[in-house]
This record gives structure tokens, sequence and C-alpha cells, in this order.
């Protein structure tokens, strides 16, 4: 039998292995057709099945309807910090962002390069712990849009509420909590992710816009760097991550198998509950985020002292639990539980930590 | 056994049968690793092993030397096509641009959108039959770039020599003829390809540029559209395109062991030779490019009618050799021969021109 790490890393992330087996036995010759999906012209009907499959998946999943568009573009998430800018922000030229940390504030400097950026509500005082609430939020009516960042990997910060906008465009790059709970689709105007933490490898990202807020860029403007472009061609205007893709639509039909997005949630809610019960017993180890704002996907935590962090994150390592340590900027341990890590990796690693605690309280 | 498809894709195309064989061996659990490459930490040392062994083998590939830096981006060379004016049409403003065929024009109408385009060179008039030679060209001492299309997939002509451009730098579209024959990157201040030719699968952009050809970009662009923020990271500013990768990786390997980019072009001009043989008695099948200008890569060529064109396609699907349509704009027959089609496949393909000639002839 393979051995199979418990990886908690927070991206590029583990994957359903049920998904892999079925890549890896396709992998030279997908399905008869005597290529693999990596050999395939994008304009085959082979892969044309892939690719639109992929979508609808991800549009029954997302329930999302036909006034939004769903891509698969590429450059990741940090591509999209200056393609939302350069798209959205032409009437008033000037956008407001709540800054909930690292990946909101590259997303505010990249659109201070298109124009004007108003911080509409700001957890950097408190080091990120956690999100601002709705009544301290400062939103502009006439903002061309309004970003948030749904989850914050680094801090362990999840939003757990949708701000009210009123008729000003919702943008939110949900590249770390995409799918892993329903997700109201009417109240955003854009959203984007990254592949590589619930949908799949890195090398994709979905964005899901809706088709007027796609109106708004002008053409001067690349047309790689149009979503407009690639809405119109249905993500074929050229050559598309086609593995990538294939393999994302891999994961979104195991999630449906799975029971969908609700089932995800409950699934998520569980084994996230397994960890924080620990830590809020607030002895030997310590959330750092605030619980009004924790998240389901990434949750950090301290040890009593640095040198127990060093030996827990070795230790569990032999055990065969990686990517255990925490962001450069938080430190300590941080566990990184997407959809696709069992809840057997979880109860390993509780396990595991109420063995440390037992030697080392 | 497998079942093998004789693959004549233009893209996304036939990838070595030793790679795919590799790639399968080792997707569920990389080397011992207990995780996929797609699952793995883009800041791990099993991948950085992944992703530097790629650039260091390209490296030794092309005999880049240190004044080239070597990239993995996304977006393929359609992205590529607005990042090079982003980037380099700082000075005069303008560049130089042959247009010899539908993918040059696609750079050009990007490049427009930056500064000022004028066309040094075309053979549209030729309906893109040939390259044009240097005496043709009128090149601009002034410009910021120069730019050509190496090889062009739809009409199949190749350039057989390197245009001469005093001190401005040349740019080059390689996507279609990386790899496929030696390469002099002294006489190049920037290449760019998509991967899914002779690199790998879909999804990553090779671009080899020189490092003062960098320093050009005004920091008012997207960091992701600035080839600097690249190559200061090492293509790891932001995740990269990690599968994809290693699965260039793994080519260039291949590439190596099959002797080198020298024992490439050997390869390359002893199978488009054997289909350039028919074509050269003009009977019965007639090539579209002028002999001077012919594709190691992507042959195109006619039947007597468009009725037998259509039979040939089809019965040669029958036989296992898939993607032999022309592309619409030519129409006819295109048999694409990456460095992956093997010999064997070529020599299937002229059996059967031989034999459907005979029938039909």
């Amino acid at each position: 039998m393979t051995k199979r790490a418990i990886n908690f890393s927070a991206g590029p992330a583990i994957l359903p292995l049920s998904v892999l087996e079925e890549a890896r036995r396709d992998l030279v010759d997908y399905q008869g057709t005597g290529m693999s999906v990596m050999e395939m012209s994008h304009r085959s009907p082979a892969y044309d099945e892939i690719h639109l499959g992929a979508v609808a998946t991800l549009r029954r999943l997302l329930q999302a309807e036909d006034e939004h568009d769903i891509l698969f573009l590429q450059g990741g998430a940090s591509l999209q910090f200056s393609m939302v800018p350069m798209n959205l922000m032409f009437q008033a030229r000037r956008a407001d962002y709540v800054d909930t940390g690292a990946w909101s504030a590259k997303a505010i400097a990249e659109a201070g390069k298109v124009g004007e950026v108003r911080i509409a509500g700001s957890s950097r005082e408190e080091s990120y712990t956690r999100i601002p609430r709705q009544n301290e939020l400062d939103l502009d009516p006439s903002a061309d849009y309004i970003h948030i960042t749904t989850n914050n990997t680094i801090y362990g910060t999840e939003w757990d509420y949708i701000p009210e906008t009123g008729s000003v465009p919702l943008v939110a790059d949900v590249s770390s909590d995409i799918m892993s709970k329903p997700i109201d689709m009417t109240r955003f105007g854009l959203i984007y992710a990254g592949a590589q933490k619930n949908l799949g490898p890195a090398g994709v990202s979905l964005v899901v816009i809706r088709k007027d807020v796609q109106d708004r860029a002008p053409k001067t403007i690349g047309s790689m760097l149009r979503y407009r472009t690639h809405a119109e061609k249905g993500s074929l205007y050229n050559t598309p991550a086609c593995w990538a893709i294939y393999i994302v639509g891999l994961v979104a039909r195991w999630v449906e198998g799975q029971g969908g997005l609700d089932s995800m949630q409950r699934a998520n809610e569980e084994k996230a509950g397994f960890i924080y019960d620990i830590l809020d017993q607030e002895a030997f180890y310590r959330g750092t985020a605030r619980r009004e704002s924790r998240s389901l996907m990434n949750i950090p935590f301290r040890l009593p002292t640095e040198e127990l962090e060093r030996r827990f994150v070795a230790e569990a390592s032999a055990e065969g639990m990686t990517n255990l340590k925490g962001h450069r900027s938080v430190g300590g341990i941080r566990a990184s539980i997407y959809n696709a890590m069992p809840r057997s990796g979880v109860e390993t690693l509780v396990a595991f930590m109420q063995e440390f605690e037992r030697k080392h309280g």
C-alpha cells in the first residue's frame, strides 16, 4: 500500500486520494482515447467534455445562475489582484478594500497602481486576529467595488458574514475557503480563487463574475487581461491549463459525491471543532485568532515556548504529519485542514496534540 | 498494453511515453514523499528540487549563460503578447514586428495597445507561405525591440536564420519550435513559449530573458506582469504551475537523454524529410509552404480535392492517426511532428499516404 502523508500544507494542499488514483489510472490513456489529457488538443471533443463538465459541476455546487460566468484563468490569485482593478476600477476610479491580512495587503498594493484605494476596514492594529464587523466598515456608496478576502490563511481568520454593500459590487478573494461551505453567489459581483487549496492543483484559477461587472473594462487593456475575452470564449480564448482544469473537475465531482457544500461544511465544522476544543481549554495550546472570526480551514496556534513548537513540528513530522510549521509572520503551528483532509488525519493530529501536552505540559 | 494514438495535434501535443509513464508511477506518491507533486507546498524541499532541476536542465539544453534568466510563467504565449510590450516598449515607445501569420498578427494587435508598432516585414500578401529574408526586413535601429515568430504552426513555415538586429533586442515567440534544434541564445533579448508543443503540458510558459532587458519595465505595471518580479524570485513570487513545471522538467531530461538539441534536430530533420520527400514529388500531395521556409514541426499539405482530404482524415483516424485536419484558415491536412512524435509514427503516416495515393491517385 502506498504510504500517505497527513499533509497540513496551506497550499498547494492535500487532494482527495480517490481523485489522485483516478488521475493516475487515466494518465497515459484517458478513457480509451490513446492519449493523456496533457496531450489533447483543447479544441477536441474529449477535452471539451472535460472542460464543460468541470464548469457545469462547479455551477451546480456554487448554485451560480446564468447571470454569472464561470472562468478558468491562469496566474493565480496574484494576477487577479491586478486584473480586478484593471477591469473594474473605471467609473469612480476608486475602490474600497478591507484589510484582513497579508493577502489583502497585496491586493491593495496592486489596486493602488490602477486607481485610488480606500481602506474601508482593517484589523491590522490587532495583528489581523479578527474580521471587522459590518458596523465597523466605512463603505463608500460610490466606489467601483468593495474587496474582501474571505479567509486569511496566515492568521486563521474567516469572514462569518457577507458584508452588505448596497449597489456596489462585492469582490472577494475566496482562494482558501471556496467550496468549504455553501456560498450565496447572488451577493457577489466577482469571486476569484487560486485552485491549490480546495479546488485542485496550482496553475489554474477560478473566477466567477457577474455579466454586468464584465462590461466595465476598457478595450485598451490586453485581451488576456480582460474578463470579457475569456467569458465570450468559455475560457478557450487561448489554450487553457487543461490538466489542472481536469483535476478541478474531478475534485468538484468528488465534492458532489460527498454530498455537496452543505456536507463539506458539516465535515469541516466537525474537523475544526476537534482542534478548537483543545485550544478552547486555553491551557497548553493557545489559538491566535479571535473566536468569532476563526477559520474552518487554517488553524494557527502557539505552544508555551518556541522550543516546544520546534519539537512539536519535528515529532509530528516523524509521525507522518507534514507542513505544520506556522507562517513566519505569526510563528507557532498551523494546521490547514481543507476539504480533502480526512477526519482521520485530524484525529491523528488531535491524539498527537494530547500526547504531546501530556509529555511536555 | 495501452493503446497509443499517433497524435499529430498542433498543440497541446504528444508527449514522450516514458515521461507519461514516469508521471503515472509517481502521481500519488512522489518518490516516497507520501504525496503527489500536485499536493506539495511550492516552498518545500521536494518541490524546490523539481523546480530548480527543471531550470537547470533547460539552461544546459539552451546553453543559456548567466546573462539570461529562465522563468516559468502562466497565461501562455497569449499573455506574453501583452507582457512583452508592457515591459519593453518604454524608451522609443515603438517596436518592430515581422508579420508571418495569425500568431504574429495577434502579438501585433496586443502591442498596438501599448505603443506604436511598425511592420518591419510581412509575408501576408503571399498568404504567409514563406519567411521574409533579411534583405527584405525594414528594421528601425531605434526601436525598443524587434519581434518575430520563429515557427508558424498554421502555415508550416519556420525562420531558417536569426535576423541581424544590431543593438536592438530581438524578441521571439518560439512556442512551436523551442527545443527542436539548438538555439543561439546570445542573439536573443527575450524568447517565450507556451509549453504545450515541445516542452510539456499547457498551463506553463517558458520565458528566457536577458537581465538588461528586464530593467526597462516601469514599476507602475502589476507585479505579476513584470518580468523582474519573477526573475528576482526564481519564478516563485507566487505559487507556480508546479505540476506543469514538473512535467517540463521530465521532458527536458528526456531530451537530454536523447542526446540534446543536436540530436533532436537530426531526428526532426529525418522525420520531416520523410514527409517532404513525398510532397516534393508534386504529384498527388502538394505542400503549401515555400521550400526555403518550411517548418520541421508542422507540415501542412493539400490533396487534389477537399473530398479526398476529408476521406484522408477519416481513414487515417480509423488507423489511429489523430488530429491531421489542417487549420481552417489553410484547409487540407496538417501533420505536426514535434520532438515527442516517434519516427515510427511518421513512418506509419508516410506508408498511409503512399497507400492512399495508390488507391485514389
